[in-house]
């Protein structure tokens, strides 16, 4: 008899965006004529870069020409790629990251739920709470979690970030295995300074655990003390796996392209205590079941790293980070409290009441889209999350609408 | 401690391509003079059919625009493709797919390989000899197998494709969960009648089994009484998964689009016997590590359905064809005896002696890569296979240069 992976029974309802696309598409479908304005999920709707347009018209080119056309790649990415992140990404900042250390992939939502196949089931799990959905059910899927109750899965220790603790997830007190951060977070906004994350590779390497740092946000860092990259920290190459994305960076949501870090001397152990490179079953994983990303792409992340991508990403994302800014003001005016919005462009606001909702209130009279905090854990339960990827003029308006009914 | 997943720990070496690429820059690298003529991976040397092309660049033209730029895409692919292919691949054969019921991904080797993660780690697996080695190692690495002893994985059933069975693997004689079946086939290029295939189905709903079809190189099918789909057959729908890849219709190698087909019908069970139903649980897969394909590529992907795409495909798919009988030609000629390279563009040659030695005279001899069968498994192990993919020009004088050190 084909017997199902038992785990998959424990997942809780559909994932956190459809549920939110059904609940947009029923309110539409009742109120064509009503304008929808979307800042709910982390979507970019601004135009690829030039430069990239230009990469990949001319990879395209490429591939019409039996003497130019590209067949299958590598499956962890072009040479030409993997040196342009080592050198722009890492080595420009003084990490010593080699290219072949760096995976390129379709994105870092697989990444991120894929490199937990390479752990055991056994180990212990620290999720931060709020947090992006994809690390805690890619877990539940393998297995490593127990039921669902009262909001949470038993088994993992659930890292609070709450307005008591400024948002950042404390390091446990009991010894975890496996860690997931993210800075700038999604959906806090919250960025981490190298001081607080040196405690946690500092207690990664004390207690011979995994870091994985997800940094697809990173390029919204515009403060020049916040680090742009775990492997900035002292002794995190042993210790850590970062997972970064060109989605939020070149606006490439829809042409996906992500790569992950995994350096040849970051360490886990086997039962009998032995060390195993991570580089190698990452390597190993990644060939066995993975084929590469589109060339046509590869060539257009790289193009970000010319000077001319390099400029049109950096207007980009100010325009994006201008519209966080308008979020913050009428946020301020209303007496909201919030953090995010600065080097993020995620603003959690204290919605003060049950996020769906509050949801539910911003979309039926506002006619707005946000993101309701229960979906990414107990601790979002009354805050929502309000994202600055849209045009300015949408945000703007928007803006005024929940101006006009929170004072009506 | 950081914990590996140990069942890592009894994959056998790298991955069988990549041993193949150490030996052959090897040789070149030592020959740089020699001009070496690659039969051995699968991989598509000609260009993308011009339609492709053209809706790549359109779509291109299309992101470059703030008010035609697609971001995040449905992780289950365009409704636009998934209808197309119900259409085209499906209905207009008399089989009843729904567009929803086809999962659009970024390669075939991925789902095959991601597929089994809905499964329970303890079913009993049947897996073809010669085979694809992402099924097996897939399979390992989510411990499902035993250790690895004397060229096979402990508690799997393997299903011999042998010269005595005319290459065409036996229905097991004990009951088996899993079943993966490919045809046309890779490594052999056999293919499968309606009445076997019918076997297989039955086989699966006397005992509750699934079988996961691998059709990749369905678009080589030239003969009309052999089936394009399982779906064909009455009954499939319920025990069959259906895996297609534009990489050996389009030659998408390199720009990466697949799909598989899971039917609303298909049914799992749970510990308890109850009917869990597969095309919910892959959905809930896709959606949660995956993203969606870029959406330049599904629009080339849909290209291929147009009334010229179709015919440029034909074209390419005839001109490998033809090189395939060039090469059936040249064994028939040698007096080797070979399966395959029929509505396939694989020829599995029966070496008669090691498939590394052959592999590595071949290569040191005849400038000329093959794939050793070998690398497919113990039923391999005096066999070679030869791919039709290359130009003519290459496979002609990769022929001559063959027929050369075999007659000398």
């Amino acid at each position: 008899m084909i017997t199902i992976n038992k785990h998959y029974l424990k997942l809780q309802a559909s994932y956190l965006f459809s549920m939110i696309a059904e609940r947009v598409s029923d309110y539409q479908n009742s109120n064509p004529e009503q304008e929808i304005i979307r800042l709910g999920i982390g979507d970019c709707t601004r135009a690829l870069p030039g430069a990239c347009i230009e990469a990949l018209h001319r990879a395209v080119d490429e591939m019409a020409d039996d003497t130019t056309f590209r067949g299958y790649g590598p499956e962890q990415g072009y040479p030409f790629l993997r040196e342009a992140i080592a050198e722009h990404d890492y080595r420009s900042r003084g990490v010593d990251i080699d290219p072949d250390e760096i995976f390129i992939s379709d994105g870092a939502k697989c990444d991120t739920g894929n490199f937990q196949e390479l752990l055991s089931p056994d180990i212990v799990l620290a999720i931060p709470d709020p947090v992006y959905p994809v690390y805690v059910d890619t877990n539940v899927m393998a297995g490593r979690t127990g039921a669902y109750r009262d909001g949470r899965y038993q088994h993992v220790v659930y890292l609070e970030s709450t307005r008591e603790n400024g948002f950042m997830p404390s390091i446990p007190s009991e010894p975890v295995d496996l860690i997931y951060l993210c800075f700038p977070n999604n959906p806090t906004g919250a960025v981490v300074t190298r001081e607080v994350l040196t405690e946690w590779v500092e207690y990664a390497r004390e207690n011979k655990a995994l870091i994985l740092f997800d940094a697809a946000y990173e390029a919204f860092i515009r403060d020049d003390d916040i680090p742009h990259s775990i492997f900035e920290i002292d002794g995190a190459r042993e210790v850590a796996v970062e997972f970064r994305s060109f989605s939020k960076t070149g606006g490439f949501t829809g042409t996906r392209c992500a790569f992950t870090v995994v350096s040849r001397a970051c360490r886990a152990y086997d039962e009998q205590g032995h060390v195993q490179g991570l580089h190698a079953l990452w390597n190993r994983r990644q060939s066995t079941k993975f084929n590469g990303v589109s060339y046509p792409v590869q060539r257009a992340a790289e193009a970000i790293y010319s000077d001319e991508g390099k400029e049109q990403v950096r207007d980009i994302i100010d325009y994006y980070l201008k519209n966080a800014a308008r979020v913050r003001k009428e946020m301020d005016a209303l007496g909201f409290s919030y953090v995010g919005g600065r080097n993020s462009p995620y603003i959690w606001i204290d919605a003060g009441r049950d996020s769906w909702d509050f949801f539910d209130m911003l979309l039926s009279r506002a006619g707005v889209v946000c993101t309701p905090g229960a979906g990414f854990g107990t601790c979002g339960n009354t805050y929502i999350r309000i994202s600055a990827f849209n045009s300015y003029d949408k945000v703007d308006r928007a803006m005024k609408r929940i101006g006009g009914i929170v004072r009506s």
